[in-house]
């Protein structure tokens, strides 16, 4: 089982019967059952590693007997030709479950490894790099806990854990002391309330209605620093976020308006797989 | 329901309560039941549609009076700007149901998008661009048709609907001479056997046990011709699928060989999703 | 569907498996297709109503075509004899449901009826009901429903959407400033983190510790009072609940201590089902 | 597993579900992985034990190592102060199964404290207590379970493995001679055919219908003494159940009319939950 | 959905995946989408109509829009060349979905139109013939329709609604007399505890346990008919079923000894499909 | 687990699921938990071996510690009176798996019998037995593998692995020219196509419009032996099937034409189930 979440398997099952359908016709034919193998995986270019037992509970699922060699190295870097794991097991599971546990796994180190480019580039500032929302449906489980291997933080995980009022419904609630208000009497007392604004008067609106956070959506960074200084003015702890338009080039101007998070849709949204293969041991 | 696929109101479900939990606590909170809103889904970059009927299948799933304007345009460009489609009901649907629309719609647009780039890359050539099983676990339903609207081909679904015999089946069979004979006798007569080479030794082998199609695997383009040219000689009309290390800079040159296919595992796992918003209609 | 929440159907469903397993044999065997009947559901005592929309929905699983009328009353007294709704449909599909339908109203106007006693009771206090964790097992979406229909406040839904560290978290993390610790390290920054403590020093720990807000536990109004004069002097408004031990006849002067919240988890753990009954109109 | 019910671990896993959602937050934040704990089950107040290996199973789930001291002990007297188990096993996983396992555990220790009330009530008269269809919906399984444990006997499990005709069913079927004739005709020959009947004439046809057994609703003990007399003097050995307002004050009178079986709703609808607590032995 | 069966549509989505698996390839590539075909379903030899409206609601499930003519005529005859049913709809579904529903109804038909020689053959003499749990594991719903459309009558669905304690359980239990006392004991009051007996110290110890009804095995017919006569003096109106060794030609003679049932497994472990097709109305 | 089909105990659970229902209250109620019981599973006639695995997973499911002795011998005579294996386990739980594990045997090794009459009667002709689709719907992957073991082989699986373009298709498409065409251009690469003919005109036109493989559908042998004759002259290789009509009495006729593949519907569909006992050892 992953640790920390007990979902894990169910999870991972759905995901190999995406890909084993009725079953691995291929290794069925040509693979007698009971060969037993041995390999490596090995990362073809540096990558912060992210996922490693979720590529072994992906295998264990196939094969309950795998055998898995190395030390737990979830956020370091790894170096190209570096062998992230040694695994033993049954040829037939092996060979069946490698598509989808390579899959998870050049994701979730794509997504470190991108995530760890941001950290870096505001270390020293306070700044925290947050996820979004916008990960590959399915997978946000693993694309968060990438983000975390990277140094990130986590943002709400859906829906339900976490009330961010945002532009539309601001529209539709009419004014953010509505919206707030509505969310304080219904909503569960231990959520925060975040409130989406783009500007002076929906800063003070928003703080005014009693939002436990913001998010600063779309500007630049100099307008950033100057609704931050409004925002500390009001209520010098509030928690503020920035988002929208920021890259790897111009995030540390943003975390140094003093803002405590930026989020990046980017980091999974747009993710490019690291480049990982598995290697047989067969002579 | 998405035409094509019967399975997809399931898989959409499923997606849908990845993100929404136990519910959308800020729009349960915030909006009103029963307020009807409108709003268009606009391209904010040049992109080649995908996925619209995936996304109205989504919102739909929440709203089902949903109502939805705009002929498909499956696999056509959109230009920034340009709206993708009006949509109207009621807002609490629309606004829990968005994110998930948009994710998958993004990446569909994306992958489009990229896998059009390269067909036109190698237009003229007579090869075509197949897409793998290197897809977003879960996901993989939707990565094909974004693929396939994009103007690619789609290779198998899965581990059960071809036969694929690579390398470590290979090495573990021992010889494709006793690969391609297992797959023959166990197979069902209507799947045909391909079978992954990286010279001309194991290609002369594979065609000569009698493998239907053969993977070229890590050759440059100079490499791979010769062994295009040492294939025909043997079997002229044996189908050629050619992979790794192919880009859209170098693609042509591998088209130009005469394979009939090549495969692109970049296309769907590492996207670059399309800039596609929903704006509300809200005065 | 129950408004509010989407998952309403698919629970329901599960639920009326339950009872019917492989089929209403009775109704069946006794009773021909398609016979149309009419009926109310009368209150028995007096209550307050809550999950009217439950019991339509549960019926409307079986016979899509129910009639029902009414307005939603939820949240309101009924008196003895009063209809709660008059409903119409199919007379299998209306006999096979029933139990289920009434089993959960029962329960939901019982909690509903409870809670408002509770509500009454400290009425003017500022002092708000809050349910706990402490539901029937499967039933917690409907006995929160319940309780916030009879004027109560819903405390988090489960373990995901809210921190609550315990006395048995604190006693294995050590201290509460390294547990507050870890959690704001490692959780979503929209969740509050609370703490529970019994005595000053706590208390004072746990404010120290940068704590959200507080369970006091196990206190007499007179020691609760107390506390709250300490941890209100430490930070203004900081949101104080208070548990363990709070009936109707001694909850007023819990309240009267200036605490925000009392949750009883009696509420829903020992529930007196109200008496509502199916009358079918048959001549 | 529990004994007896080979579907328990998925009903248990799915309540589990309910509680956990995405994850336990605040013990995954707080207590590090694989740190060992031991406990106790504490009764607080005196009650007939039932479900210690429903709560087992539901501790097992998260931990599959988990240990359990002590006999079973099922349907037994413990005195407040005893410890019902000693437990051990990973601190995460006994944190986050606590509340699902108390949850179900003070729900049956609650049923089966309940029903040896009524079954010592009616001692030495022959008469058995049943329980009804009353359940929380979702928990039957369990809530008969804690009925037998308490010393009562169970009625049918739903509406598909025993066939009552009541008044809802003959009122729409016409007559008790026409929905018993229809019953034989078309339910498996192994179901008994019990009919509601509340007066002498209902109970003559009924009988005459060949009916197995009659439940006999809503008289007064003489009333129904009456009953029971007609009855017996037309079919010696007829089973005859007594069911609506028998309460504890007044079973032993309904007992003594000599009918086989009263049933009570109350057993299960209206639980008053056992108080136990799960206390960790940490210094 | 199929009368009587709230469960089908589930069933029937899960056969149809069983077949369609990622989808209907042929169809799909063929077919374009939105085309009306209409056809007729045609009995190709001489049969007993079951299972119409279980085919219906196979195709049904792929186009909702289905239509479908012709009155039921559930447990009728129909000669070679008949049509069942003309059906209209999309032609993807129609063709998607046609092997599943033959499949199914082919099935159907050929144990109905079996039941009725059966049922034929024992004309006049009162006893009835039952199905056995010797279906098709999957399909007992659909199994046990078909028998009941032949005029054969139903057994205990599972092992849940009826106790049939037979020679294994009473060899374990160690006697009748101890296996119906337990039984008695802890099973519930409405089921029928129905006892396997070989001979006549067996048959008059499982009356004098209370046995409901008996089971008697592997008799011919002269043995039977000894055992009946024993059975009747001791308790006139025991239902008693003779199953083993009874096929179409001795039938009679096992009917004729008084047994009320006979139970026959063939009837649905050894069918033989009914030639059943589907013509397209195309020109 | 079954070998080769990782779903296979999925499957089994539910098909006992089916037979379970709430739980086998005869044995819960007769035989007490955690006795042991030894067994054999007896052939009663002459039969070819298939799906003993199946048959143990099936007890494996209830009794995780099962033994079970005796070596694999898919696919080989038994004569009557031979034990296949030799079991040992729980009672409760072999008692209650029973019936679904020898319904899934005997059905299993009535096909695999019937199809070894088949196998044989062709010895030497070089034609294949091929499996349909007209399979007891849920149970294709235990009917195809006892084919297998009879010595058959399989089909596709079902709609997804295989193109099969029969006479319907070719109807609303217009011909087999634009429907091979629409097939090439939409479908996997990896799938063959295959096209159902039934006189030369048809059979020349799917040739040139590049079929894989032919069906020739309801020929007699002499029609075939004449078809087949122009197919080869056409194209020496391609494999052709043939199929309607053909019984044991008369397939060497058909095999005898050069046909590769004759396909019989009724090894599936009208399977006579193996007699095959289980006999406890009990003293």
């Amino acid at each position: 089982m992953i640790s920390d979440d007990w979902r894990g398997d169910a999870i991972l099952k759905g995901l190999l019967a995406e890909d084993l359908g009725r079953g691995d016709v291929t290794t069925n034919a040509t693979i007698p059952a009971g060969v037993p193998v041995r390999g490596r995986i090995v990362a073809r270019t540096r990558l912060v590693e992210a996922g490693l037992d979720v590529a072994r509970a992906t295998f264990s699922l196939l094969d309950p007997n795998l055998t898995w060699e190395g030390d737990p190295r979830e956020g370091r870097w790894a170096e190209a030709g570096d062998s992230l794991t040694v695994l033993g097991g049954d040829a037939r599971a092996i060979l069946s479950a490698e598509r989808v546990a390579l899959n998870l796994l050049q994701r979730m180190c794509g997504i470190a490894t991108a995530t760890r480019a941001f950290v870096d580039a505001v270390e020293g500032t306070g700044c925290r790099i947050l996820d979004t929302r916008k990960t590959a449906p399915g997978l946000r489980v693993f694309d968060r806990r990438a983000v975390a291997a990277g140094g990130g933080k986590n943002h709400r995980f859906g829906l339900d854990d976490g009330i961010l009022i945002k532009d539309n419904h601001l529209a539709v609630a009419g004014s953010a002391r509505e919206a707030v208000a509505r969310a304080k009497r219904s909503a569960s007392a231990l959520l925060k309330i975040e409130v989406e604004v783009e500007n002076e008067e929906q800063l003070r609106e928003a703080l005014a209605s009693g939002a436990d956070a913001l998010l600063i959506d779309n500007r630049t960074p100099a307008e950033l620093a100057a609704l931050v200084k409004v925002a500390r003015s009001i209520r010098r702890d509030v928690p503020l976020e920035a988002s929208g338009g920021i890259r790897l080039d111009n995030v540390r101007a943003y975390a140094e308006t003093g803002v405590n998070f930026v989020s990046i849709g980017a980091l999974t949204h747009s993710v490019v797989a690291a480049d990982i293969s598995l290697e047989l041991d067969i002579a």
